[in-house]
């Protein structure tokens, strides 16, 4: 039976973040940089239209401008490429958002390293990336940024302090480790090809889950009162019928962690947050951007 | 005593790259991209002279130009960026160095990330940074891909291979981290912050060390069997004179470890190689760029 397990509530942290872009958002504005995003969805939308649509509404109640638009499954990949150049070099636009699946013909990757890094809202263009691993973090991947902003708020110092992310994705368990390493910690990141990843998990202090298996973390894979990020979303049937999981196997689990957070209601709404909050960013590395080119030279 | 470990020879690797390296170089020159390195320096050269001279010499063996530019220490921010713009879009010019130290007003990496992507031979822009952790390694921090080539010398399998890198800084010991996890690795990542190194080194298949610390590593860190990749180069007094040793206390390590490499000698050689097969790859990426750009579009 779970007792001393504490709930990392996302709702909550998520909602601070928003409060604070609402602000910074409105500061922007009257500098002459309000703050705009536009999305791009290609091909059948049904995956995804659920999600744009949770963007736009979390956007516009922090003042932030959404434009959804929408491209056939058939668009050439000259002219979306062009479409996004376009995007680039409109000073209207502060941030654009590449939504996934893309069609087959027109890869995520390829699409999203023609979107200008201080337009790169999702944090996924290679420089913005490698920023991250030379300890400057401008627009991080959200979710990751997001799943160690969680950690975080359990007050649990980072310096020295033992991690084992299971799942190896450029834009989840990789940058979640250097996140960390650049706060000091100890990191070990495993995956499908580790041999053992009990033997890792339960000398941890805080382990991140980002693989996509519903149960893959027990109980007894963890140290008592360790912080377990879960940053997987899983629908399951059930005899109750279908239901959101994450990675790990949160009754088992809740009996020896520390902290947990709860899927859904833990990264997933600090994600969508975290893109909020980039979006600013973004704006105001274009302000400074601008300010910088336009101002008098004074050096030779 | 040493018995049964075996050295990395790091001069035989080098000579192997080197040969294919000047075969590339003669196949690009008869197709109109000959390869030329330009070298900066920047104020006192003393500290990197011998380097300097020792790329020169690596470079013009396997028919790379190089060319050796130095500038005064008080040479202005603009002036130098200049200078750089100028040679990325210089059509003779295939790679560019920038030698270190660099002057306290002109930061590394902001000079570093104005030499084009196409053009880093030195593999330490933020956007080759983060295309490794994309799994997608154009050209890779010399260093850190030298170090990974030693470790697939000893012909062991990677995937699923316990690793333990000690040194966390953004162009050796992260870049191995993330080159190592493209191949299927396990990797941890210690630093000066982690509370038992000893715990992780031990129960590694490979440990990496590159932190500046003679006799950081002892053979009581590490478990029988294990290769050990040395990545320090240190000046140190002994009773017969200055000598280079690493990171490892070379005698304790060599009765413990399977594998093992000298300094000088291990890594110091292939690091040089390694400069010159990017030389090659940044030739190659500058041809393949210059022909699609030029090829009739088919596309809409």
């Amino acid at each position: 039976m779970p007792n001393s397990y504490k709930l990392l509530n996302g709702r909550a942290i998520a909602a601070q973040i928003r409060k604070d872009v609402a602000s910074e958002v409105e500061t922007l504005k009257t500098e002459g940089w309000p703050v705009k995003l536009v999305s791009i969805s290609m091909g059948d939308v049904e995956a995804s239209a659920l999600y744009v649509r949770n963007q736009q509404k979390a956007a516009e109640k922090t003042g932030i401008a959404f434009e959804a638009r929408h491209y056939p499954a058939e668009i050439g990949r000259d002219e979306l490429l062009g479409i996004i150049q376009g995007l680039n070099t409109d000073p209207r636009v502060t941030g654009i958002i590449i939504q996934r699946p893309t069609p087959k013909h027109l890869t995520e990757r390829r699409l999203q390293r023609t979107v200008h890094p201080l337009k790169d809202v999702e944090g996924m263009h290679p420089s913005n990336i490698g920023d991250i691993v030379y300890n400057d973090l401008k627009m991080g991947p959200c979710t990751a940024v997001a799943a160690v902003e969680l950690l975080k708020s359990t007050g649990v110092n980072l310096e020295g302090l033992e991690v084992t992310v299971i799942g190896h994705s450029a834009i989840v368990g990789k940058p979640i480790a250097f996140l960390l390493m650049a706060q000091g910690a100890t990191v070990t990141v495993c995956h499908h090809e580790t041999r053992n990843i009990a033997m890792h998990s339960r000398s941890a202090d805080a382990v991140f889950v980002a693989v996509g298996k519903p149960g893959l973390v027990t109980g007894a894979m963890l140290k008592p009162g360790a912080v377990l990020i879960d940053i997987g979303i899983n629908q399951i049937d059930t005899a109750d019928g279908p239901k959101v999981v994450g990675d790990a196997d949160f009754e088992s689990c809740a009996d020896v962690a520390g902290w947990i957070t709860p899927v859904p209601g833990g990264v997933g709404p600090v994600t969508v947050a975290t893109l909020l909050k980039n979006s600013v960013t973004a704006a105001r590395l274009q302000r400074d951007h601008y300010a910088s080119e336009f101002a008098t030279r004074t050096s030779a």
